[in-house]
């Protein structure tokens, strides 16, 4: 951190070298200078977006352990922890080239591994577009731990959300979203519209959450013989409402910062999100009122985040009025979505797959529906074609992973160690000695 | 989210379109093109700054359940939540047209409810500075959450958070800050000075919770018929604690981005708002332990909201120095203050009245009294008006509502429901099962 | 906060004056306009570093709070309330003008004193360096509340808090980073590279704490006299792993944020900050796996913090290849460290003597080591001069003061309120009274 005067000074435009951190070698003609500042904004803005998006593992981790119990609580740090440190390595690895490497067929990226494209020289841009999309891959991965918590080994977690970021999340992605360097992806192609990723992100982890909670089966005691439905409390509600407030934030960056641009365009992107997310959480709180008679607290936490999800596919494309709508939407359907996979008893202790999977697939559908430059049928059916894409390659890859973990290193913790809990189990601790659990 | 090098290529600016996101038909010129740079800079720090602010939400949340007991956490992060969910559609519908629309008598604006001025061709600004002014009305409104805690009935709370986005709040802030179009507050044209709302915000809320404290009366067993008090304990100074470093945080969107612009200004902004939370904190550590026998950790946190509250009418036109005091009357008032009410036996949980109300007026007079560019008596005057026309407006509609409220569907809850805590009653939850409470 | 659009209006840069906030008296050159934007730059990147940095108090706070016992927590608070707050006025008076005044000897600054540089008139990039800064301070401050936790009299604490900021910290500062203004520290005109504070900052930290934690001795119990080690458990993991997520949060602006300058190098930084702590979040998992049966939580988290200490000093200057050795060294390092600082009777509750003491000195080296443009055995060596400097003078220095203060005002509280515990003896409180601790 050299004293700043200096470096100021060598901002002086007409100066050798123009900009520190920048290469011209000779003086900037006022064009490019102009240039030169707005990519620095727009590096700032992506940066930031990215700091905000990793602040939403934190979000994550708090809202899994605050809606579960005290026993698991040191098991879910932990896997919400190696999400996001296993994730960054995958994806530095693996998953960033399959992603946004050149692409010749349109289903996935070869080029870019190990940020093997960038050098010195080269253009830095690509780390900056990296550490968005680590944190976008790292999301993905996390919303999956929610609908496993309480049962799963912590051998056979980290199996998958080492495959979840290195594979199953950027292929898909390139399809959508592929590529940084030279191609496209297929749903690209057709017209997908996934702005920042109600399918590409919450509906592969909402339909991988399902998978994974499908192959491990039910917490014991949750489901009765008898057909009834035993309500496993969680053990700290304000730390799950601090982690929903904490991922409303970070949305903040995973929407307006997809533009991953400094320009006027994130304006609308933050009145979306931010009305899509008040109506989800008024309606679900409402509906929770009618259905359950009382104004629910995790219900309306997740209604706020459904309307996040909701919106994210569609917040540059749609109005703020649509935005309210598609959060109502978003904030009615995961009250009953929750309700549905409890009847079908899959056990999914924080709704992952009802916030995710289901509101994202609506939020991307939402997305063609309320285009604001007008809907035509063909918009309407890439969007569906998209969305059951998703679904088919998703949930398919998923179940396949887990079933094979299951059947070689295991996926499920054994009756007696779901007992005792997997903080004493799997990590030798207690998160909360003092309080005698 | 498109590749970026393409988009990065169309910032080319002598090209047509010259910006993504931005409409100009034909090339730029220089000229034109240096103020759009400056124009997405203002952008940005806007709406970084509005995520700041909208953090505040959590850090409010978190100190009243941590300063107040452990059967109603669930009843306040429902408060807290629905506060900025309702507040949103309240401020989005009505709010922002009262407070920011044209007005000819600088008594309320008569434009841009439910958005309804922003068109896609039109100015997106509009929504940048929505989304900055709805964190700040959603603060409005959550300070008063704090002085009601522990006894209030969820549907009361629900109506009065509605009423204070949509109606107390906005024409008050007209009064001061409106209108973005056409027009301006009868306040602000007599050159009344708060900048980023010690009276603005922080007073009409706690203005409006003391009205609320009131009409409720104090937490059963409170104050003895004998006269003393009984210090009922919050349930978690952790929690409370880490709500105060989330509230000095987002205090470096609330000061600094009142800019909304991308300049030089914000540095002594942050410097002074540092300062004087630091110096409130401190005092109030001090003036807690001569007066109390110990360093008291309410007392201090409180200490650094007052003197955040203190600086923000003056932060932008006062030196370091008399951050410096003004933080440090602010840091000694509220203890003072705490104390005061307390003898007056109105139950203010958290010490919002005297943090956001009493430090919010102190605030307002020290913007005129150490006004950088010097002060008379007329600036002093216009201050004291400001501050009274605050306390009649809002102390009188505030109190009007909650008797209409309490009249109607009813504000305070049965003394059995107190007893039992409104987590079970209101909602029919239980904020921490693992730990029997 | 006035109406925008006026303020827009003036943005016009042909008018005078040119810009709201600054001060040009004539139309601007689009040279000087140009500069000036990136000006504005360069000023919101370095605040929003501040804000991300100022937010690791909140994170420092939660993990010492988490790793220790509940009956300590409001004096964890508290004493990482005061850093802050005392710290910010320490910096203001003393510590700014020692570290960043006008230097001729090169080891120490002598003008900046109060902010007395600073002018109306005056650059404003005074007041946004020291804000920069004066988190930065803070942050070496609060490094050694950890290791001091539980047994430390307040009054003790608050006399090395003020010491620290004003005195130990900008000194050695100076040497590697002064000045602002004229003159620069003598580790500097040797070619010393630490770029965000390996050495700086946590190093100093680290070594202050080792002198804090042996003056002090051991907790009492957790030695015993047979030479065994008693574990003792903190008493909130959750807590502890925000803590974690938001200091990793923070690190985002503490490294990249270093540059002051809104450019393209901070993406490398980003991505190099990211992959050193993920690396060493997974390298200490694995270490503690192998060192003791399990996948330890806390040997987890400290690995990430180990990861994010190694890669401060080097994160402009290495690729991220490298970034990731360094952090997979820092994440081995750590558990060796505390397991070895155990050995010696040397408790330090919270492993800061290993994450940023130890994992300071060796990312400092490394800095050398694996230098993007070539490694030199003079290199070299001005690291480890840097590195023996920062012991030799912090170690002699804090623990000649915590020798003095525990000579005069008193350092260790009693047995018997080391018993009781903190919250209640020193502060006269309950972190958690419903819990019935």
């Amino acid at each position: 951190m050299k004293p700043i005067l200096i470096v100021t000074a060598l901002l002086c435009l007409y100066l050798t070298p123009a900009f520190a951190g920048d290469t011209p070698p000779s003086p900037l003609s006022n064009k490019a200078a102009i240039e030169l500042v707005q990519t620095h904004a727009n590096y700032l803005w992506t940066l930031i977006a990215a700091c905000l998006v990793f602040f939403m593992q934190a979000g994550f981790a708090l809202v899994e352990a605050g809606f579960t119990r005290a026993k698991n609580s040191i098991n879910i740090m932990m896997k919400n922890l190696m999400d996001f440190s296993v994730g960054s390595l995958a994806f530095w690895a693996i998953g960033f080239g399959l992603m946004f490497g050149t692409t010749t067929t349109g289903f996935f990226g070869t080029s870019g591994f190990f940020l093997s494209d960038f050098t010195p020289d080269g253009d830095p841009w690509i780390l900056a577009f990296w550490m968005f999309q680590v944190v976008f891959a790292a999301t993905a991965a996390t919303i999956v731990s929610g609908a496993m918590a309480e049962r799963t080994k912590f051998t056979g977690y980290l199996a998958y959300s080492f495959v979840v970021s290195a594979l199953i999340y950027p292929i898909f992605g390139s399809w959508a979203w592929g590529s940084l360097f030279n191609g496209s992806g297929w749903l690209e192609g057709l017209g997908f519209i996934d702005f920042a990723g109600s399918t590409v992100v919450h509906s592969v982890g909402g339909w991988a959450a399902l998978a994974g909670a499908i192959v491990l089966g039910p917490r014991t005691g949750k489901y009765t013989k008898d057909g009834g439905i035993r309500p496993i409390m969680g053990h700290n509600i304000p730390l799950a409402s601090l982690g929903v407030f904490i991922l409303w934030l970070g949305w903040f960056g995973f929407n307006p910062g997809s533009t991953t641009t400094a320009d006027t365009s994130i304006a609308m992107i933050f009145v979306n999100t931010n009305l899509s997310a008040a109506t989800g959480c008024v309606v679900a709180m409402i509906v929770s009122w009618i259905k359950l008679g009382k104004p629910e607290v995790g219900m309306s936490l997740n209604g706020a985040l459904a309307g996040l999800v909701g919106i994210t596919a569609g917040c540059a494309n749609v109005s703020p009025s649509s935005a309210i709508i598609i959060g109502a939407v978003s904030g009615g359907l995961v009250v009953f979505s929750v309700l549905f996979f409890d009847k079908l008893r899959i056990d999914d202790p924080v709704g992952a797959v009802s916030v995710h999977g289901v509101c994202g697939a609506w939020g991307t559908l939402a997305a063609g529906l309320f285009n604001m430059e007008g809907v035509t049928l063909a918009i309407v059916m890439v969007q569906v074609i998209g969305i059951l894409a998703c679904f088919a390659w998703t949930f398919t890859m998923a179940f396949g992973m887990f079933k094979l973990i299951a059947g070689t290193i295991g996926l499920r913790c054994s009756p007696e160690e779901e007992l005792e809990g997997l903080d004493f189990t799997e990590h030798g601790g207690n998160a909360y000695p003092d309080f005698n659990l």
